[in-house]
């Protein structure tokens, strides 16, 4: 029997009513002749709630604990669905983490899937159940303790089981109808893609698109599972949404498929520092102790003079998030007090924007920087910093430009076009 | 080390601040050198948002998806009060039925404990936890699916724990300070006892005094488990409360400990009942069937004049809760109907109330049920039908003499008196 995975958020079982959607739609795949494995997230809030009760109880809290209590609302859900399904005919039963078992480290908050045995599913697929309805974000711990996986980790997990299971697809149902060339409220020219490859999905999660966790695509990518994002709240059939595949499925890609942007974001110069091996060392390892998410990194000659510094010198430019500003100043002025980094000036800029565009096709064309740096030329934007990888260019720009930056490379790239 | 079992219910962890305050008197047990297992209920009014959850899906539901969802209740007030009591620097971990395991029965939101094994608990005792939180109410089929025990299941939870564990006494922490001699609503002269056996307890339990349920009352009964009912919400320490024990740790008893009353008592009576051989059987095997629980049963040759019946006749005249009224008429107009039994007549009246007196003293003292009939005589209360046991008698009266009656008795056996 093939079989598929289909995930569902929080949202898309909000409520009882939602719940039963989303059970409509599980019930066509069954009536289309698949077995399907669901995989729920708790009702939007609950989670929340629970979160803010352990907080309350313990600030420090044992993350043993907390998981213990968080994992309860996926619990929840995943009985709500099986008598959903069950009481429109479908036989259906519910899996918590433990059930299954979903065998993971023992990282609490932030566990790693280490395996899933597919013997006690398969029995009870054997045995005439056609759908498995398990709870997301979970699993158990070698000592036995309930884990979970940390945000996005219910996509995580049905990843995790279509590759587990040899899923056909695993179909990601979620409050927007698929991955567009761009965020829509930026153009209206922003177009739903059919298909995109897993390394595109890849940059776009990673630059801020928030419809799938970077790490279910990374697990998507490594194990070949084709995901397909779509909407809760719609009707739908076989070709809606968009599906995340590997590049050989995708015919005729585009140079650029997607533009991505995140908006918050600061840089930050160590003017004038000493130029010595090991110095970025020196710099980085404590912005990461401070949890700073470094993105670009920029190492410059100055044109200034540097007459007043014998030794050779270099300024040094990242990139991070606004709200991190903070830590990263404090990481390196502590540096610098303990004598481990030596530099004139920390110079902020907190008023910045990242735009990037992605595309496999990048790979085999020239000439995308270049025609991406002259879109913004000629809207007379100034690039501040420059990032690229062998799929995506990024650029550090001034805030107030970027939903016309975006504008821009959408036209350069001709995205509203199929 | 000597162990605890201590067992706050729903309103007892109602709140994080209840959840506190009961973790406070966990604290002082360990701090008096106890090791402490401590069962949990939900947090007053998730099992009903549950429950009311899986009604509403699913009528007809299937109970191992209702017990899987319904148990997440104590899951989370378990997590809470360990991660509470870790805040205090009490050793703490939580336990889920399947942690433990807490063995049971597959008979799904009625299961029965098979077996408590202490391994796991006692593995982490040792390596120096003093306090395991269980959530109550909960276990685990042979089958791996949670199962849920059923009314006051946290109640037996606590006593089986204590039991398996050998505990030196189980604690119920709840909404009332204690057992008293009957009803304070009714009688001001009511008195807190400090001791009470358990066959008293089971009767007052099964009379209708709901601190208590049977079930619990049953096991720490069989497996002599001391019980004592205490307040969670005033200060407590170790003469608090009403401990439920063995009659021989009672010293000197009293003839009667305790007086109870069944409001919604309705009395039905057969008339002119074929007399044959099997016909008890005949009228109660079908009101079994329809779940009418029958409690007292009069078997009387009415004075009327039986010269229309040429065979031998009787009337019969049973008691039941005043809702299950309808549910028995049908159960008897269908037997008549299928020829099973023959009667002229079915006459109920649902203005009844049942009054009992407990106390295991009646055992060596006769003149308990003249003393008490004189009691209600006195003020000209008629008694329509009586029922007795080792240890208790019963009368069915008029409803509204209820009070009176529950006050002349509590006057007539000096209950007000130490």
């Amino acid at each position: 029997m093939p079989l598929l995975v289909m995930k569902f958020g929080g949202t898309s079982v909000a409520d009882l009513d939602r719940i039963k959607n989303a059970a409509l739609k599980v019930q066509r795949e069954v009536e289309r002749g698949y077995d399907v494995i669901v995989i729920v997230s708790a009702m939007s809030g609950r989670t929340n709630e629970l979160v803010g009760w352990v907080e309350a109880t313990s600030p420090m809290f044992d993350a043993r604990e907390y998981d213990a209590v968080v994992a309860s609302g996926e619990n929840v859900t995943a009985g709500l669905m099986a008598l959903t399904l069950q009481e429109m005919g479908v036989p259906a039963r519910s899996w918590q983490g433990w059930q299954v078992p979903i065998n993971t480290t023992s990282q609490h908050s932030a566990a790693r899937f280490l395996e899933i045995p597919r013997h006690n599913i398969d029995q009870k697929f054997a045995e005439g159940m056609k759908v498995a309805v398990v709870a997301g974000f979970q699993g158990i711990s070698p000592e036995g303790r309930i884990t979970t996986l940390g945000r996005g980790g219910s996509d995580t997990t049905a990843v995790a089981f279509a590759a587990a299971f040899g899923a056909e697809r695993c179909d990601i149902y979620t409050d927007v109808d698929g991955i567009y060339t761009t965020d829509p409220r930026i153009t209206s020219k922003a177009r739903k893609l059919k298909k995109i490859a897993f390394e595109e999905m890849l940059e776009l999660s990673s630059l801020g698109a928030k419809v799938l966790q970077t790490r279910s695509v990374e697990l998507a990518m490594r194990y070949k599972v084709r995901l397909r994002v779509l909407s809760s709240f719609e009707d739908t059939d076989e070709s809606s949404g968009t599906l995340v595949c590997d590049e050989d499925e995708i015919m005729e890609s585009k140079v650029v498929n997607g533009v991505a942007y995140s908006r918050e974001e600061a840089k930050i110069t160590l003017v004038t520092v000493e130029d010595r091996p090991g110095i970025s060392a020196a710099i980085f390892a404590p912005l990461a102790e401070a949890g700073v998410n470094v993105d670009m990194i920029v190492q410059n000659i100055s044109e200034k003079d540097y007459e007043d510094h014998p030794g050779s010198v270099t300024d040094m430019t990242f990139s991070c998030p606004v709200s991190q500003v903070a830590r990263a100043r404090k990481a390196m002025e502590d540096a610098r007090a303990a004598g481990h980094i030596a530099y004139d000036e920390l110079v902020v800029d907190t008023e910045a924007a990242k735009v990037s565009v992605v595309g496999i096709g990048m790979r085999s064309h020239a000439g995308v920087a270049a025609r991406m740096f002259k879109a913004l030329a000629d809207e007379n934007i100034n690039i501040k910093v420059i990032s690229t990888s062998e799929i995506k260019i990024s650029v550090l720009i001034d805030r107030k430009y970027m939903e016309l930056a975006v504008q821009a490379l959408h036209d350069a790239f001709e995205l509203e076009k199929p």
